[in-house]
């Protein structure tokens, strides 16, 4: 059995508790170390008490000599990190996955203008392969950095690209309208998320523009090769975790079976399941564990394609997403530490 | 002061204690009766302790001689109830409004179709009145008949009219995306709506057609005198109260200042506020109120505009805008009884 | 009419906007002037929505000149700032209500050791009256500065107090088990009230003594005119409002017909419900009113008691209490502005 | 590897569809039959799609000749089915573990009393072990008959021995005030647990007498060979999962140093995670897992303690003790299948 040693760098927000609860499960993972500037010294279990009997690990000190010694470094860190570290890791025979948005858009302009901080290391943006495995499983078999894809890109992307690379809709009028739990804000105080303010309640956000809708349209203009036109409203639910994409197309004329080309896009994806004709997927149906459930659905007989996506935003969408990547880059089973079912109810 | 007389039938659900709730405080309604066939001789405050000490009444059989005694009768039943008593209460010179679907659609063969029984008066659907003051408030003052619309449609159309009306959009693609509590599914034993089924959790549901799609869309036809393509996709939220809107069209060329054009529309209404621009409202803003809060926004400058729209499901959505009808019906201060201010947090 | 200038120090907390919410409806208020030193200049309606259309003003600097002209003013300021302002708002003929704690402890050291500061004005603690009309209706009336009780405090005297006071229950082994909502750890950043980590949780917290010990201890001790052994634990659970106290104690031999006992002591009080008895009240039947309701248990016809009481944390625990204050404080009739229905659902 | 044939007789509930979440990922058992009468023939994963692609399996009959073939059957079913099966699977050589309450009570006349029906097979009480490892651990070993015990019984009875088996308390006095999340109620149709009615609401239920007290009583006095006094009120929290168990004693003079006499009790206790002082347990870190933690306070230095005591209903109080209590049939080791990490946030 063979073991891999890994970082994580920047622990104590909710993508790295999470990326703990799964490497720790790992059956071929040694976690090595966990950074955190603020709680170096502190026990990850008095922090995360989840984690009491099954994680006996301090937070320490980010020091570039104890990374160095790791296979793989996790970024469970804010933007803007990753990228002043990840090229001395390289160099050190490191495998990084960031699960920051440091490597996701390939154009460092578009960058700086969305995260309003020029890019580090622009050098390293092409050399970083965008870590969606059922998009680009075998670049990410041969990369060292990985760009691990945003929760909402996740999953509007494995929503619509069968749409797109089979040109049955009109690519100028896509609408990605997605609903996010509060997770998803992150583990950082703040008035906006309290329960008081956002249980009982419902709101669109960022609705002029959020920092995903660049990463999305990227990946599916690259699918379609052309620009496409894509309109995207992210939504607070009153939830913990989960993501659910509702995305309207207008079909191309002539298109039928939509079902079959699901399907059969899929058909060799474990972590992707598109349900029968007429489903509803329900976001709890995924809490925990690394699935997108899938849904197909043309009302009334119109040709408007209405698609149903769901994943938990802190798996598919951020830790589990990272342990995929790292299982491919590895190569062990792709499913290896992601077979948990998830929690229902 | 003049006095109404007011009976409900049906008052055991949500739409029935909201009802309750609203004109036990109204200052010029009288409350003579309220009936339930299965609750008969049970008090009401029994049943919903939040009436304790406000109101000390039983609820009694279905009488219509009783009945005839009201000014106005509320029906909060089910579907396909109040059409086989309404000739009856309008003969005698009773005002009726009918919270359930049952005067909604002017044809009776769309309603047959929808709700899957032969219309019980179709000749009485001419006369009814579709109950959105916004939009009907004079033929409303006239009326004996009231149909008070639904949740989904109260939110739709107030979002849309104003494009509508302007011809403003392309009325072929017009998308609503629909998130509504869990109140709106009533107040029946269900295994769906238990908190352990459908707390965090999301999901969408009757994607492939749901009541309110014949609903709205006679309603969006009306104004703009001509057929329109719609999808309209509800979603069920972790939450009790509220709805939110989500609203997609695609704009004419040379379209500007929608903002001017909201505010406008809506100038001298009281109940529906067009927030400031960029604003994203909450429902939260109008739990237990009668207002629906909307804002515009056209992301990054494109051709899609994208409309927010909130109410509370029960209150404008229901009970509230029942009781906005009786204020017409009556020649009241359209306001009278609904000046709360919305429960936040 | 009788006009009462009214205003409002320190308004961005929860009992802020629920006073503005009971201000602003109340019948014989005028709103006058309400501070905040953060937001000076913000419209209200604008940090709360929910107040669109109902109120047109915006927040000041504190200034005491201003203050001076009121009536009344209220304080929804953090522990230890109204015992600065307090004197010279006194001296200006202007009453005071302080729903913070500030006046709640008649012993300053008392009050130091579990405040952690020096008071400011003991020589004020002997002229204020502790708000809980229903223990100091005639005293309060008289008063100049009203000590408003705290949340968890009302909903454990009221419970506790017939028993105390008629010498039915042993003194020296009470217990108070409370369930409060979130929104009673007020409106600021902090991780352990977000969504994300306290939905779908339940905890206990500062089980070794929280600040509410000592004032329900004084309030049940005055009571019994001795000495009392209480053990009080406060719990979080994961609701927006509402204060659940779940009280018990060991009867002294031959108490029988508790309820009558409680539907006497409580049978002129508007705002305190004793249900019938085998009742279980549910905190959403006081969400947004000023009632408490209460049911007494015997278990199992031993020697137990258990008093079930419950109210909404932000009204009859905060806001609500402070208008009925005022009202007596102006021989208003005791229940003007506070006759709002509780929302349910 | 040795494989266990397991099959569970009505698996449509919430401890059901746990236990297959933890069955279908026990390295040692072969899952062989799931029955329900009425949803025989429906796959299960239709049910419960969170199982979509690890349980291929459709529900069945319930029939006795397929369950003999089983080395374990599981009873996931009302009160009062498993007692009309299990003699004939005994004697079969069938181990079976009741879910249910049919062998809780050791009493039949008390069964009878408080499950209002006359126990089918009072024969077999003596032989039936009541499965808490913890306390019955050589005991389950040798069983054919396990009851599993309730969630309320389960929590309480851990939090509460080391104080009774140790003789540190007054036995006359003890009171276990216990908050459950809703999915203690079950998985079937009815108003009371629906989201609108319990999600932001707070109350106490059965508080004149629940049937986890003769359960809870009666473990307790066998522990302590005497009898107890006992109060029990358990309330409904809006939450799905979880269990927070509030337990007051009073303390025999000249006790000391509890924390070490907990710390001793479960020193072997893998289950079992007494935290350190001044802790305050929350039910989410042990979501989803078979951990019980425990918390000791001795507020204000008097004479009571308290215990705070935490499971998820639906694993250590149910379906995760089921299977434990498997393991120990089984001579598997005990924390096969059970070592999942608690899902936080």
């Amino acid at each position: 059995m063979k073991h891999i040693k890994a970082g994580i760098v920047g622990g104590t927000g909710y993508t790295g508790v999470e990326l703990l609860r799964l490497l720790v499960a790992h059956p071929q993972v040694e976690l090595s170390l966990i950074t955190s500037r603020g709680d170096a010294g502190t026990p990850v279990a008095d922090m995360f008490p989840n984690l009491r009997g099954a994680l006996d690990m301090a937070f320490t000190e980010p020091d570039m000599a104890a990374l160095k010694t790791c296979d793989v470094v996790f970024f469970a860190t804010p933007n803007g990190i990753a990228m002043t570290m990840v090229r001395e890791l390289l160099a050190a025979g490191v495998k990084v996955i960031d699960l920051a948005a440091d490597f996701r858009l390939g154009n460092p302009a578009e960058w700086e203008q969305w995260y309003g901080m020029p890019h580090a290391c622009p050098e390293l943006l092409e050399e970083a392969v965008y870590g969606l495995p059922e998009v680009n499983r075998e670049a990410i078999r041969k990369a060292s950095l990985i760009a691990n894809p945003g929760c909402y890109p996740t999953a509007v992307q494995l929503g619509l690209l069968p749409l797109i690379e089979n040109k049955l809709v009109d690519l100028q009028y896509l609408i990605a309208d997605c609903k996010s739990g509060v997770s998803g804000a992150g583990r950082k105080a703040s008035v906006g998320t309290l329960l008081a303010e956002c249980s009982e309640s419902f709101k669109a956000y960022a609705v002029s523009g959020h920092r995903h809708l660049p990463e999305i349209r990227q990946g599916l203009q690259r699918a379609a090769n052309s620009a496409v036109g894509l309109t995207f409203v992210p939504h607070l639910t009153p939830m913990i975790r989960g993501i659910h994409a509702t995305l309207y197309a207008r079909l191309a004329s002539g298109v039928t079976d939509l079902q079959a080309v699901y399907e059969d896009y899929y058909k060799d994806e474990y972590f992707v399941d598109v349900l029968p004709p007429g489903s509803h997927p329900e976001t709890r149906t995924v809490k925990g564990a690394n699935h997108c459930r899938i849904a197909l659905h043309v009302p009334q007989g119109g040709d408007t394609v209405v698609v149903l996506s769901v994943i938990d935003n802190l798996v598919k969408g951020a830790a589990g997403q990272a342990v995929q990547n790292m299982n491919l880059l590895f190569d062990l089973d792709e499913r290896a530490g992601l077979q948990g079912i998830a929690l229902v109810p």
